[in-house]
């Protein structure tokens, strides 16, 4: 009786229902083609820019969706998230326009940029701790509790899956019959989410996910058939350095996914530089990572028409300089 | 009598004509919108962005139509640009589409990637020639001559500016109540196809100009009624570089501009940095120009709801990387 244990399950009408939530407060983002990338690949593909989402990155959408839901007593209270990146900038922006408190736990070494966003722009309450000598899930629950508020965790929670699903249902209304998909993963919120919007609109849509040949936790867990973890990753793809799958996510992906590509830092790297002189667009590591994967070849041959999830725009700055410092005309 | 001296006068209806033979060919590019930005301006900011153009700038759209207008025998014979810029690819690309002989004229120091570019992805003949030595028009003109090749000029020809108003066409198209538009100046022929453009579609359209305060020849010509030269200017804004307005730009900017917004090389920069970190789109230096103008509220107040257009985003990777070093986190 494995399934009874389970709180809630994400179907299809979750995430059109966030999607109705979603209305007039997400982009619609759009969806970006290159004769260039269709030429180099043989196929036809269709790239989901959540880089143009608010806040830069698809993480505005679980965390809009999940502080909708919450009651009018909890929302009085406010949310709590621990996170230097996207998600602590989607819980900061989808809170303020909610007319919700937010307060964020950000280690004290994050890039002040970073920091002064989060506070300044999104207008969140930010905490600061010593990364070295605190756990930063103890700290943020602890925080939580003394201050009744609600956490909006990063991945693992059916809200956040079923906002992140809303990202593939737009592309699926755009270009109806795409052959496969495909999104990179880091706790698998994003692929979880598109696993469900792509076989609740077509079964036969076959999905597949895109890692850090150094962080593959998903592709290893999968392999082994469990949760495997793995040691803190260091790839430049800074949102997919989750260790290990989400208790949630991790059965989803099981049933719906039907391979994990894995790409080096140098594909990685490679496909940011194609996507600012080529398609004249900034993408993050992360959503590097799936065109990467895309770019390589890795999909099966007839997979014609694919979308690739662009998962967000929120590089940072110097990185950028780096990688043309390092090899300014290769691409 | 002066008016009988011109060859021909560029009509609304010359875009009309020019938009129809670029349907199918040139790309309908996107307007983007930035909430930042309007908060920033205190206006309503459509860019159009021609950076996602074929070809990566509106050049494509001049030369496109201008080959499409030649007979058939002059098609066979092919045609001749010299630049090393975006005019060059846009002839370039633009001919290969319609099937005739391109010779591009390039400096022999003119970037490699360049050269490659203009070679390898456009398909064109590359000629190159001593910068220091010889004289670029009298050299295209000698070998087009030779060869009974047709030259398409960067921007002083009816269809070269017809071609370019085109972009001011869509762009009123999607948004139709437009107050203002303001382009980047080189040698006028955006801003000239845009005027008439805009002042046909709607002659209460108030049109300005951007150029950097470096290479403030159209500014100067206009305040001094009359066709200035300037030294070769030194600022980033390559493609602006035009030492003096058109003979045929010219008048039509005296009937329609009503100003010309100077800039300075670090706000032409700060917009780069701003439309990669907040837009995340890659614009170039000339293009920015534009940007510039309006993030440093230079329009008159009432200017309410303003088109940009954002003419390319053919950066050269090594001033991207540069840029970021030099203030990585000032936005």
């Amino acid at each position: 009786m494995e399934r009874t244990g389970r709180m809630e399950t994400i179907t299809y009408d979750c995430i059109r229902e966030a999607a109705a939530r979603l209305k007039g407060a997400a982009h619609r983002t759009p969806v970006m083609t290159s004769r260039t990338l269709n030429k180099q690949s043989g196929r036809e593909i269709y790239l989901k820019c959540e880089q143009f989402q608010r806040g830069g990155a698809f993480k505005f959408r679980g965390a809009y969706n999940t502080i909708s839901r919450m009651t009018e007593e909890e929302k009085q209270r406010g949310v709590l998230a621990y996170s230097s990146g996207n998600h602590a900038q989607g819980v900061a922006l989808a809170a303020r326009l909610s007319g919700v408190p937010a307060v964020i736990c950000i280690p004290t070494d994050a890039p002040p940029v970073k920091l002064a966003a989060t506070r300044e722009t999104y207008g969140a309450e930010v905490l600061t701790f010593d990364r070295l000598t605190t756990d930063r899930e103890a700290f943020g629950r602890q925080v939580a509790e003394e201050r009744g508020l609600t956490i909006v965790p990063p991945f693992d929670h059916p809200h956040i899956i079923a906002g992140a699903g809303t990202v593939a249902l737009e592309l699926l209304e755009e270009v109806p019959d795409l052959d496969a998909v495909i999104t990179p993963i880091g706790g698998g919120g994003l692929l979880s989410g598109t696993s469900i919007a792509a076989h609740g609109w077509n079964p036969k849509i076959r999905v597949f996910g895109a890692e850090p040949k150094l962080a593959a936790d998903t592709y290893r867990s999968l392999q082994e058939g469990k949760r495997v973890s793995i040691d803190p990753p260091s790839t430049v793809a800074d949102g997919l350095r989750a260790t290990t799958p989400g208790v949630l996510t991790f059965p989803i992906l099981q049933s719906h996914v039907e391979n994990v590509v894995l790409v080096t830092e140098e594909e990685i790297e490679d496909a940011i530089r194609f996507a600012l002189l080529r398609l004249k667009t900034v993408i993050e590591p992360s959503a590097a990572v799936a065109l990467a994967a895309v770019r390589k070849g890795a999909l099966p041959r007839d997979c014609r028409k694919v979308g690739v999830i662009l998962s967000g725009g929120n590089i940072d700055p110097s990185l950028l300089a780096q990688l043309w410092e390092r090899e300014a005309t290769k691409i």
